[in-house]
């Protein structure tokens, strides 16, 4: 029996005999649950919106009210599959839920890398032989004879003679689109590896090219964050200082090296056994990993240095691979729309999906692409960094201590889940958006943003309002509060992505009803609540089920264009016919932010109806 | 009126009123005189072989005999040509033979070279406007949309913004080949390299790609000499010493960088304009400059590491050109036939020549090819530095003080000239060839190449049989002798070309008189006279016409690959067909090349028929 997680968007199959517990266990997916399993506390409630379970437990009867049961909400540690399920499961539901930020939801494609390694048996000339060089002796046929054409790479060519005279039974020679690149380990595959670097993060994925399977996958902080948080700051560095720009090219570069060779230590392959490399990242990212200027991308109209693919040597990149090994990166789109906005569009296949259909890309720059009858739109939102985190009072990235979901409870008390049980030390993005949520239904909070002093909740923190999550004293710790200022440093995050999503829709004549299906992607758009954002309204009032969370789609993209020379050809395709809407030139775009910052659908409307009027 | 030069293979112009000598010095060719033309001293002695001069002068009839004149002897500095005419006129004739050496007789093809600039205005872009990048601003139509395939290079894009940005009303965007370079000045146009590296001596000739015009070219000693003269001692160390390999490939790409970057002073030009190198040079050379292990070269059955075409950023060679400049090095044939054969090969185009014909390109080693119906064999034959100077017990290259002639006189006395009318310091290669041939006439050398004790000019140097050319005191110098060795070393150095030739001839079933044409390459094959090379039956008895001496027909060749695309593929597809013959399997050529030591032609022919006997 097959369960469709929604908003994840994946597909994972169990038995009528196991829970839906045990079953996403299985995947890796523990549900946040406080009794262990044993239908006591509750917490592992879940939505099925299509298809049937086993009746209800005795457990879930006392849990769950008939009104409850009736919509469909089920206990985890109780259910059990009676057919194929759709259910309703955000990420927020789940205790390791941080995982998927890397793996994403990835499918792969047909086998085809441009990178493949050949084997075979040197044999050893002799004088009356009419082999012409050390190369012909690998190559035999009409590319021994050199008449085909086969472009060498130098470096490669410079250990081919040492392989072969190496006195091994068989030789493995890698070839990349008509180019020899060198010898390989035989016994070995070559590998390819796929990088997704963002601004704070990045994601590595190491996959054999001969079989396509994965060898290992991790992430790390980009280091460059000691020259600025943003890219903004990073991009004046080296501006100001090209040694700079060398310096931050070099530390995101190391940490690549540093990252892939423990990736494979104790796997039994080296980082010399890696022979391409596919860096998808934001056109900043592209352009600091590159060294290439950042003037065009620092002012208006921020034009990249390129819109095209490159191919670059990894070592003139100083990255330590095999000595041929090619860095692929895809076009960047704009100044502000990366090539891992592209790999996302590639690999939730936008442009061949039914539309009209949205791909959100969440972040500190938040891309948004609309597809209509197989054209892609797409623009840039300066979200800005609360959805991370980054400029609430107390603020923090999606780790152990972070506030991430806030409920209301059965008797209208807020109930806090902190990530890892560790006492309250801050609130990450899905967190505040979770809170805002809930501050809302208790009506401590107004639609326009403004928190009630009259309500009972709302105090005082620093001379502002602030509505106390966690009093201060409690636990020991000195409180967490959510503040005015917080409210509003989300509600203009979210108007930027709301009024980018309206931009798109209203140049394509586009109502919200006519859009088939909203992918949220990166990691913040994973790990949300989409009921969260819509509460907020930070999406337009899309039906539930048509929003769908598909993870890590920039790296998905990636490590498909690392497997695929279809998939490559594909997005550079994309690339070239994508539109691409400049909304800084967009008119009245102050006025349509300003109504997108309602924190209600209704709230957003009225405003646009007076815009309009 | 057309003078057809012979061995020289080079027409030039002139008319009636000028003397044979004036239209030569006009070309740069100043025949050698004692009296500065005006017929007294008879030195400038040539050859009518078809046509009509003017009748002979008083001077003439004075200095040449009437059977001298019948022949068609006359005197440069009096002969007037009455119409087109055919002369032989060997460049030891010539005072500035060395000339050729560099320019050889090159005929520049079709001009249609990879590296092509385009001039663009850039345009500022609008807020508005759909320009995605810089590069975009360049290229309009197909290729600015991202529509064309086109590969761009990391060094290239590096610099495009600041040129874009620089204010400038035009821009040169330099391609090659669907790769994008970079920018160039537009005033001044792109520029490309040949090289001919040879072992002792390297020519570059830089050319301007858009006109093809030439820039400048130059000659430059081999700095690897300081790690040995020849070609085995340099791969002995590069083989012993991994660092000495990298010395030995800087030695000479920084001597080229200096060379170019000379050569281009004051020319307006500087060696950023240069965008792609041709470099040719025989195997060793070719692996030494890259950097390629020699282990292969270094024993039978002496493969190289590649027999492809290559290319490499001269970046990754550490030449000071464009940042994105490419060298492009023709495919080697074998281990002891390299490229500059290859070249020779194209520049005379040997392969669509009426055949049979034969081109040597005579050195320190020794490439000969043979071209029957349309299908071209090549060897290579170990001659030895003997026809350098080298190994000869007063031996020296062809420079100052040189004895570059030996005639002998009408009173059968030994005329000795000098090169630069220094005293005699020692003998070069074409002096040593014409030495052994005028002794050969005057009896005090044997066939079988035993210097006759009892000549009267035959005496004894260091304990061993010796011709006293320069006899000791005479000028104060302690003389100059050809020693019983010197015959010696000459006898093997010809006898390998000898036996080159004749394998060649053999195996395709040709003989002597079905050979259309003689093609003599390379410097010494163009210094030497043709006439001295039959005396000592160094080559079989061709008849003089048909043997031309064609000049650095490698760099002539390599000059053509820079301007020509179609030049540069036919070599590559020659490289494929062309058929290699190992000589050191041959049966019974150790036998053959004792034959073919013989210094007459009938000592060599009775030779060969006991050999078949």
């Amino acid at each position: 029996m097959k369960l469709h997680l929604l908003p994840l968007g994946i597909t994972v199959e169990g038995s009528g005999a196991d829970t839906v517990l045990s079953i996403l266990a299985r995947e890796g997916l523990e549900v946040a649950s406080a009794c262990g399993g044993r239908g006591t506390c509750g917490k592992c409630r879940f939505h099925i919106l299509e298809g049937n379970a086993a009746p209800p437990t005795d457990a879930e009867r006392r849990l769950l009210s008939g009104e409850e049961l009736g919509r469909g909400i089920r206990l985890a540690c109780q259910a059990r599959p009676a057919g194929d399920l759709k259910v309703y499961l955000p990420a927020t539901s789940l205790v390791r839920g941080q995982r998927l930020l890397i793996e994403g939801t990835w499918e792969s494609p047909p086998l085809d890398p441009p990178v493949k390694m050949r084997r075979f048996e040197p044999w050893t000339p002799s004088p009356g032989s009419r082999v012409r060089s050390d190369l012909a002796l690998l190559l035999p046929g009409e590319e021994g004879a050199g008449k085909k054409a086969l472009k060498t790479d130098l470096e490669g060519l410079r250990e081919l003679s040492a392989s072969l005279r190496s006195g091994r039974r068989e030789v493995g020679v890698v070839l990349r689109r008509g180019e020899l690149l060198g010898t390989a380990r035989p016994d070995a595959g070559a590998l390819g590896a796929a990088v997704d670097l963002g601004t704070t993060k990045a994601a590595l994925f190491v996959h054999d090219l001969a079989t396509g399977k994965a060898v290992s996958s991790h992430g790390f902080a980009n280091p460059q964050a000691r020259y600025g948080e943003d890219i903004v700051t990073r991009m004046q560095c080296a501006l100001e200082d090209k040694g700079k720009g060398r310096q931050l090219a070099d530390l995101v570069r190391r940490e690549i090296d540093r990252a892939l060779s423990g990736m494979l230590s104790g796997t039994g392959y080296s980082c010399r056994d890696i022979l391409e490399v596919v860096v998808v990242g934001n056109t900043a990212m592209h352009h600091l990993f590159l060294e290439l200027p950042v003037e065009g991308l620092a002012r208006s109209p921020y034009l990249p240095v390129t819109h095209l693919p490159l191919e670059v040597k990894a070592r003139d990149l100083g990255l330590s691979l095999h000595p041929a090994a090619v860095v692929y990166l895809p076009p960047p789109v704009a100044g502000y729309v990366g090539s891992d906005h592209l790999a996302a569009l590639c690999a939730t296949r936008l442009a061949e999906r039914e539309g009209p259909c949205l791909l959100l890309d969440i972040g500190t720059n938040t891309e948004v692409s609309l597809q209509v009858g197989g054209r892609v739109t797409c623009c840039s939102c300066a979200s800005g960094p609360a959805f991370e985190g980054m400029g609430l009072s107390q603020g923090m990235r999606a780790g152990e201590g972070a506030v991430e979901r806030v409920e209301v409870g059965s008797g209208g008390e807020l109930e806090v889940r902190v990530i890892g049980d560790a006492p309250p030390a801050g609130i990450c993005g899905s967190g505040i958006l979770s809170a805002l949520s809930a501050l809302l239904k208790t009506g401590a909070l107004e639609a326009g943003g403004r928190l009630r002093p009259e309500h009972p909740g709302v105090g005082d923190k620093d001379g502002e309002p602030a509505f106390w999550l966690v009093p201060p004293g409690e636990g020991g710790g000195s409180g967490l509060a959510v503040t005015q200022s917080d409210v509003r440093e989300i509600q203009k995050a979210k108007g930027a992505v709301r009024t980018g999503v309206e931009v798109l829709l209203a140049e394509a004549g586009v109502s919200y009803s006519e859009v088939k299906e909203v992918l949220l992607a990166g990691a913040f758009g994973s790990y949300l609540d989409p009921l969260d954002a819509l509460s907020i309204a930070m999406l337009p009032p899309f039906p539930l089920e048509r929003i769908h969370q598909v993870g890590n789609a920039a790296g998905a993209g990636a490590r498909s264009m690392l497997l695929c020379e279809d998939f490559r050809r594909g997005a550079e395709e994309l690339a070239g016919s994508l539109e691409y809407l400049e909304l800084s030139t967009y008119p009245s775009l102050a006025l349509l932010f300003a109504a997108s910052m309602y924190l209600t659908e209704e709230g957003v409307s009225r405003a646009k109806a007076r815009l309009k009027a």
